[in-house]
């Protein structure tokens, strides 16, 4: 594909003490498998100096903004808007509908869109339901927004976002069958 | 194919209070997308009540084990073991060999094996990186072990995790492309 869409992955419901770390998964998560940026909603936004923290240390681009005002954030998205959901619709049905939505596939036309993911912790509010395009559910089973979000990437991204390059990285990772090995640009 | 392997997550490294939620998400997570069963390393064990509360409500079948020797348990795993490391060769260069030596692929022998997948909370023991048959990254960034695990698991399964059918369910999300709908048997 020569160009591929925004895609950013919003927050929502965040506990303070109780979703620090599922937060900053959540944002990670956005960062390592292809989202451009997270929006950090609420009190989440503490958060935001952990995953840029990862960002400066391992590469970018990936931006972190956040948003006192996420329904409207939501209601105002400029493109298409997906949020997983235990109750939505299965995402092997509809992922090839969301992807050529969102000028992923190499068949979508000219308009590469916008697309918004909506990631909630507690009880997501009923007009963030009416406001998605998809309501989508990675299993209709009780389990983990993080979970979701990641196989929910690595399919609209069809897995090309494990090839990703990174951009001006402290730290890089060398793969190895057993250990560790991290080199750092002199 | 007409038989399965025994597919098994161990979560190790859990720290009490920080770790709560992080291992609660790998559990659901595991049964969520088709492990049959978690093992809790030590004080991770306090999260069984509440994964096998999900079970007892969603369906089954998934068994929450402990463990207070994760390495031994790692050590003399009958069958495969995978973990899940940041560090490790990426998924899409070994998720083939993975699954044939795990019997997932269809032209795999007969022998049908069991895989231990280890995920880690906080620094993982050398012991394990060395026990692994595999050491797998899920890219090779630092984002989460839920993350990874879903991913692994879903190319695991090769999606068909997703159309799994549970058993002995009080509870049946019924999907639905805007809301909520839950069935209850009579």
């Amino acid at each position: 594909m020569e160009e591929t869409p925004e895609v950013a992955v919003l927050r929502l419901g965040h506990r303070p003490g109780r979703d620090e770390r599922t937060t900053t998964h959540v944002g990670l998560t956005a960062r390592a498998l292809g989202a451009d940026s997270v929006i950090l909603a609420g009190s989440a936004g503490g958060r935001r100096e952990t995953i840029e923290d990862i960002t400066d240390r391992f590469g970018g681009p990936f931006a972190v903004e956040t948003t006192d005002e996420p329904i409207a954030t939501v209601e105002n998205w400029e493109g298409t808007v997906v949020h997983l959901t235990m109750y939505g619709l299965p995402i092997q049905e509809v992922e090839s509908e969301i992807r050529n939505v969102a000028g992923i596939d190499t068949d979508a036309d000219d308009d590469f869109g916008r697309l918004l993911v909506v990631v909630g912790a507690e009880k997501v509010p009923f007009d963030i339901y009416e406001a998605a395009a998809f309501n989508v559910a990675v299993t209709n089973q009780p389990h983990s927004e993080i979970a979701s979000l990641a196989v929910f990437l690595d399919r609209l991204f069809d897995g090309c976002e494990l090839d990703r390059e990174w951009v001006d990285a402290d730290q890089t990772v060398v793969p190895q069958a057993e250990g560790k090995q991290v080199t750092e640009p002199e």
